[in-house]
């Protein structure tokens, strides 16, 4: 099998390792955008070639795989549709399904049939081809959005792929998908951005950064996440995220009132539901 | 030395635990108004004795550390005063440091010289004498606040404990104090109760738990915190923390518009200054 990787990055280039390490690829032939990852995506063994376009690393390609950040990939779409061999299956990781759905099918022409969307839910709080691991999918989950339009055989070859590697697959609509991420994922990044944000603009940060214990370290693990990458999906999912973002600034409005008239009574009664959820 | 520690939980309990384990204590007495906690404190060997009231406890100790939600701090100066020795020391590990010295200073009367606020920065996700543990401050940060009022003795006999007990030991002032972790601490765990009370309120919670990948546990690790305590630190310290989260609210609104408006650049920006704040 001949895997074309667009995007040589933390999930990725993990994917490709793993599968290799499978044995379910005999080649891999890698594109990026960025000329120093791609080098050293061969350097470090990743792929096997690299190509100057996505174009042309899809030519001979059985597997696509799109690996980038979702704002990305309308228009790798485009670029690769005729170019696309006629059994290729064109698979993602896209942090949000629908909207990459909706470019997929607007992009890819009669091998949108063909196109498996998925996201595996894993990662590191250090993105780049550097940190490329093949034991980064054991034990995660694999969520795999098909379409009505989308081939049984497609999602088949894909959904085993991502079991090869380590996952547990689970299928739901890509509207399912986007509503739960938006909550347990989504907005808890944006939230860790935002108060590591606040706290760096103050004139005191240094020191308040130096004091701040092990939970203030949990919190903001994500907030060192990539800013393209989770921009991106904050404007792709912004139906279901927006929705989301507007309960919790209501629920804070709520919390700030508690707080400044010390109703204790409120703030226990939050606390409680949150860690009652948590047992 | 003989130790009255008034609240028998995860910080008092570890202190305890971790004096002894340094020789520095030759008698525990105890007490909690939770006697199950207290029961159990005697039947782990946290304490030696249990008390049936504060007042009771602090009889003949040479050291006082209360170690109970800042909401009770007031109540107990107020039962114990009366019935300090002459030389004893009064200290406490309270989350906020102003409001407590506040209170000291209305309740202890003479003795307000010997109290020395100070503020641990350690702890665990889970709570309770069951989970105290001797290694718990080990290369951690004990920051101390004493007015100007406190007795330099006293001051360096409470540091020097906590320096045995493998504590870094940092003076602030009491606002400084406050206003340091109202950012770094008491707006994060309010955000993580917040975001999980959210969840958990959505009909599709259980759903949602089971999907959320690593980022989302670390997040959330702090929102399982006792109730009781972070509802008292939010009103206790209210001044800092509710700057903290109207500043919050602001940029969070200024983050929906963003997202609402697609506006990938001011995403960006926010998210580039917070990474970059971790790197």
């Amino acid at each position: 099998m001949r895997l074309a990787l667009i995007g040589v990055g933390l999930i990725g280039g993990s994917f490709a390792k793993a599968l290799r390490a499978a044995g379910k690829v005999d080649a891999v032939v890698g594109f990026d955008s960025q000329v120093e990852a791609l080098a050293r995506a061969v350097e470090l063994g990743v792929i096997d070639e690299r190509a100057t376009s996505a174009e042309k690393a899809v030519e001979q390609a059985n597997l696509i795989m799109i690996a980038t950040p979702v704002g990305s990939t309308r228009d790798i779409l485009r670029a690769i549709a005729p170019h696309l061999q006629g059994a290729a299956v064109v698979t993602d990781v896209g942090s949000t399904k629908a909207s990459v759905i909706t470019e997929a099918r607007r992009e890819l022409g009669a091998a949108f049939e063909r196109f498996v969307p998925g996201h595996p839910i894993a990662g590191r709080e250090h993105s780049g081809i550097e940190h490329a691991d093949a034991t980064l999918f054991r034990d995660k989950m694999f969520i795999s959005t098909p379409v009505a339009q989308t081939k049984a055989g497609a999602v088949h070859e894909v959904e085993a792929l991502w079991r090869e590697v380590g996952c547990r697959v689970e299928r739901m609509t890509p509207e399912e998908h986007d509503n739960v991420f938006a909550a347990v994922s989504h907005l808890p990044h944006l939230l860790a951005f935002a108060l590591v944000a606040q706290i760096a603009a103050d004139p005191d940060a240094g020191r308040k950064f130096a004091l701040a214990g092990a939970g203030f370290h949990d919190f903001t693990r994500i907030a060192a996440s990539s800013p393209v990458l989770w921009s991106d999906v904050c404007v792709a999912n912004r139906g279901a995220l927006s929705d989301e973002l507007r309960q919790h600034r209501d629920l804070l409005g709520e919390l700030q009132r508690a707080i400044d008239e010390c109703d204790t009574q409120t703030l226990q009664s939050v606390f409680s539901r949150a860690r009652g959820a948590l047992a």
